[in-house]
């Protein structure tokens, strides 16, 4: 039996399932995602979510269709609607082509997924170390097991150091428009015990001032060759409060957030979504909104870089 | 007949009625708000907000309350429970106790108001000239109509440029937990026919740099006598963030704003609003909020006090 599972990803010979994470966390609905429509729709909705994840559940949708009896060609065809469905994280685009180059997508697949467990178990490993023994720390968005196929990134980091005893309180920006934060970091942290807080995200600057964050650590969807990098909307707001406040501020990322051929973050693709997201219940239809899913944060705000091959700190870091 | 209207106050011979600000922009349903208990109730939720307007309010509910019979000990009662509506506007405290020191409160809410509308149209007068003839601008929460007894503040100077024919676009960002930008600034915005589009709180950061934001003018709440302000949350991290993109940064108060007790932004009142506002529909009920309904941002990073006086351009000002 080839069999896969993480904390929101399930695969079994040819079928995949996902725990729909727009329902968290109030319900925890596992569906079946291994049709291609499913999966893009899924992916487009954010019931699966998480650079490292949605690469990860690319794979498996190309395992499951190729043993649906896809040919080739569809396959392709495949691959392309599922890297279109999200255009930011380059985990997706690149899980995606290293299927398609293999003969047997499943082995690939199921590689991408332990090989994204171990990269999630060294960043963790060496992240730690950044965490206080105590007092209060800031993450952004969510970055967890939720967002890839081990215990996480920039969250990662956290409950790695609860695990060796750290003592901290974590304060959860609420990451509007879609909540991930208020909705699912803070699901991950009650799960592990550790003591944490949900504030808006206007609230980051005072909380910097008023409750002495002494890190803070982001997750990312794709980090371009000079180090600047796009991560969850709100990300560039946190670096420069980072700064202004003294707070050491890294980027927890496997090598797959890495892209090569990306020379600056300008040159990053970001995700505009659906102005009702923004409008919720609360604006007029017929308001004008600007959605960005992502920003683009500069490698000179950055403390250093946490990564599965160590932590890279930057060379004029504070 | 003694009378007075505003955008969303009425006031008529011992009748204060209220438009509903918690129902905008979908409803405009008006409220008596005659007696001390709705008018308090009023105060607290909401439904009647703004720093100049809450002391509006405040001082025709005395004068409603002296109209019904109340007598001076039971004034000095229901003006303390007034007062301790909400802690951290120094004009709503200023108005209760004018009015406390007057014979005729009648005459003296009348007075408080129509010196506002006349507030109001100086510091709109003063501040157009820091708008640009074209491009974008951003403001934050809502300091027009809707929160004066006149024009407004920081709005009021939007109002008043688009008027004497500039042409710009106002990004205006949602204001979490209660979203008085996405209700009320569009709102406005839109009966003026002034174009505008709705960004969540943590697109600050990438409108300003995506965007070419030329100015941003917030109103205040309590103006320090060091020139540090307390206003809607979210003005902090604006400040810092206007900073490093060489954003102009423009308060706009009346007199009655400034606290010359107070001699810097550390000896504000903070008031903290309940856990389930930010909690919303998203976060369990269990989870631990910090929900401070303001903050305060340091003289250093104003470009200028745009006020009844003058415009007063910060020494240091970029």
């Amino acid at each position: 039996m080839k069999s896969f599972e993480s904390l929101a990803l399930r695969y079994t010979d040819g079928v995949v399932s996902l725990l729909d994470q727009t329902l968290l966390p109030h319900e925890e609905k596992w569906i079946d995602a291994s049709t291609l429509d499913v999966m893009i729709e899924a992916i487009k909705s954010l019931r699966v979510r998480g650079a490292p994840l949605i690469g990860v559940a690319a794979a498996f949708s190309l395992a499951a269709l190729q043993r649906q009896g896809f040919k080739p060609d569809d396959l392709l065809r495949a691959g392309t609607r599922l890297k279109d469905a999200r255009p930011t994280a380059v985990n997706l685009a690149a899980a995606v082509d290293r299927c398609l180059a293999t003969a047997n997508m499943e082995t690939t697949a199921l590689q991408i997924a332990v090989e994204d467990v171990e990269l999630c178990d060294r960043i963790a490993n060496h992240g730690f170390t950044v965490v206080p023994d105590s007092g209060n720390v800031m993450t952004i968005c969510n970055a967890g097991g939720l967002a890839t196929a081990g215990v996480g990134t920039a969250l990662g980091v956290f409950l790695r150091a609860w695990e060796k005893g750290k003592r901290f309180h974590v304060f959860v920006p609420e990451t509007r428009p879609l909540g991930q934060g208020a909705r699912l970091t803070t699901w991950e942290l009650k799960r592990a015990g550790i003591p944490h807080t949900l504030i808006c995200d206007n609230m980051v600057g005072v909380t910097m001032a008023k409750h002495a964050i002494r890190v803070a650590v982001v997750g990312a969807d794709r980090i371009a060759k000079n180090g600047d990098f796009a991560n969850k909307i709100g990300t560039y707001n946190m670096s420069i409060l980072a700064k202004h406040h003294g707070v050491p501020f890294y980027v927890a990322a496997p090598y797959t957030t890495f892209d090569a051929k990306c020379p600056t973050g300008e040159q990053i693709p970001i995700e505009e979504r659906p102005a009702d997201e923004v409008r919720g219940a609360m604006a007029l239809k017929d308001c004008a909104v600007f959605n960005p899913a992502f920003d683009v944060a500069p490698a000179t705000l950055v403390a250093g870089w946490i990564m599965d091959s160590g932590l890279h700190r930057s060379p004029g870091s504070f």
